[in-house]
């Protein structure tokens, strides 16, 4: 693709970004079939997840964690919490952190599908052997680990 | 997560699609951070590329090569047409296979933005060495090719 105006897949398969995007879209697809039967998808998974590691998370730092933006967090909150998954613990006043945390049926649901989650991992359907699917996700978590913000917790505040 | 109902952030790590979502974001946003002084985005940059490789494609085609929904690629390339960097080739009824092509001034535009596209591969400042890069996107394509559909060519047909 330089002056001779001509282009190959191959070539196209070198911007790495192209090939995340497409594998993430791959995988993501495969999660959200297998959550379904357990009507939780990806972004539920997600909030339940983070809401066991971190106890309690205000809104906006739910919706960072799970990669939305923070006026798409509150409607899918409200589904969850009507499901008796999670629950709110603060005033919704505008301007209040709006704390959440998980119920014990929300902690059941994510132990259902836990297993679930991992079994995404076996991409030896797909190209993959275990011993290379160890080695995609330890690079792929460099880059996460090394652009990850700093969670914005209570002592930060 | 099997019963102590506890969840350490490592363990939520171990979940290769949460990682592989997470770093495609990341990714996504840089890759359309430095297109949009071009005015493209990811999708336009895609749909320009596939046009080069295949220099001629359906919309129901481009849509899946591009990971959109077939109701969302029309509009999408009505924008790239009345820039002047697509041209439809058929008529446009109900029904038609609605070929598009690459104009001239497409792939001008494709090869403005190509270093830059490329750009995005270099993750040193993400935690990645070039080498690392490298083998990342070597495992990515490996689950793209294993995984990607049969093209619908014409030949096919």
């Amino acid at each position: 693709m330089r002056g001779h105006r001509e282009l190959t897949a191959a070539e196209l398969d070198e911007v790495l970004t192209w090939s995340v995007v497409r594998v993430a879209r791959f995988a993501g697809q495969r999660l959200a079939e297998r959550l379904a039967p357990h009507g939780l998808n990806p972004i539920h998974f997600g909030v339940l997840a983070y809401l066991v590691i971190e106890r309690e998370m205000t809104q906006a730092d739910l919706a960072r964690a799970v990669l939305l933006r923070p006026q798409s967090i509150a409607p899918l909150l409200d589904g969850l919490a009507e499901r008796g998954l999670i629950r709110r613990t603060g005033d919704r006043t505008r301007g209040r952190r709006n704390p959440v945390q998980i119920t014990d049926d929300g902690r059941a649901a994510l132990e259902t599908v836990w297993d679930v989650a991992l079994s995404t991992n076996d991409l030896s359907d797909a190209g993959l052997t275990t011993q290379e699917s160890a080695e995609l996700n330890r690079l792929l978590l460099k880059v996460v680990h090394a652009t990850r913000e700093v969670p914005q917790h209570d002592f930060y505040a």
